[in-house]
């Protein structure tokens, strides 16, 4: 008899792979995740094989081959039983819901990698300042965050959903890699009701068993 | 009588909200244009009474509020006549529809703008080494949409979608601002396909209406 495999998550603990354990575990999907050292170009090689850009997470499903983060997210909320996690195009958050799922990543997330790479991973270059101003960069673009946050407690359609999973990761980045001073004390308040959520705390301690990352 | 406006898209000429104009008029939405000098933050300072962010492009429809040019391009797509430009959650390339259109924004086009922010725009702060970073950056993450085109004239379903115009884009870009170097033929030839297309040309004549960008 044939059987469905569960989707099989390629990640690195703590990286944006994150998104994609924690809607899992949100929306009760089975994936079979596979843990990397990081960064796995350098220390797990043969994973170019499966993902030639050799970034986490990429989803394997059959024969999807997923590599954006939200949109991983995203997937696999979509697979699970309670779909109450996915805005869907009748709301009227839909559009919201849209919005801030693509901020998540190319607004928000991308000048942090930015930030690292040149003010903490390769500093000794002297480009530090150049990163600095990536930092100044996303504490900017907060502000719509902070906003679209004032009157509710989740970004869309009253409820926690896959874009608070998305832009949550962003915020909970910021705090890992030192970039708190920035980050309003309304955000940091979102993320801890994110943060004290089952289903994230589910998905670190399953991370916790692979490699550390960042 | 209640009229119903159409939605309203503030952009740059040239910028990403490209991917907005060009995907209202493939799919034949009418859209209310308003073209702004770049950089509007500067320029139209007005502006950011709408857009605290001051980026564009920017779409108001009634309550929903847009900043993200991919998921302006997928919204606007979803209110034509004609949803092939859209791949469905039922349609086998559902999940690399998803994946495309986030990845070029957050892969494939923030690259370029650190590139061209450091390497062009601020040359004289002596950064320009790390915007060369990122172009090369740029140009290793194009394996992805140049695998997949090895075999395919569009990125899903057998079809042009707005995945597409997306990552279309990031690449229209890159022949604009001198990042053609890395850019492999197959990718430039998949490009000449996309501006080939009446629904593109006639977006760039709407937008050659307005102030130059870029």
């Amino acid at each position: 008899m044939a059987t469905t495999e569960p989707p099989v998550l390629y990640t690195c603990a703590g990286s944006r792979g994150l998104r994609a354990t924690w809607a899992a575990e949100e929306a009760g999907v089975a994936i079979d995740l596979q843990l990397l050292p990081f960064p796995p170009r350098f220390k797990a090689p043969d994973y170019l094989e499966v993902n030639p850009l050799g970034t986490v997470p990429m989803l394997v499903d059959g024969a999807a081959h997923m590599t954006e983060s939200c949109a991983i997210a995203h997937y696999l909320a979509t697979k699970g039983a309670d779909q109450s996690l996915v805005v869907a195009p009748n709301e009227m958050d839909y559009p919201a819901y849209l919005d801030f799922t693509y901020h998540a990543d190319a607004t928000i997330t991308f000048p942090q990698t930015v930030y690292m790479r040149f003010a903490l991973f390769e500093k000794d270059k002297g480009w530090g300042e150049a990163g600095e101003a990536y930092a100044k960069w996303f504490w900017k673009r907060l502000v719509k965050l902070e906003q679209r946050l004032e009157t509710r407690d989740y970004l869309c359609a009253d409820r926690f959903t896959v874009a608070d999973i998305c832009c949550g990761y962003a915020l909970i980045l910021a705090g890992r890699v030192g970039l708190d001073e920035g980050v309003p004390q309304s955000l940091r308040d979102y993320r801890d009701r994110l943060t004290a959520r089952e289903g994230y705390r589910r998905a670190v301690a399953r991370e916790a068993a692979g490699p550390a990352a960042i």
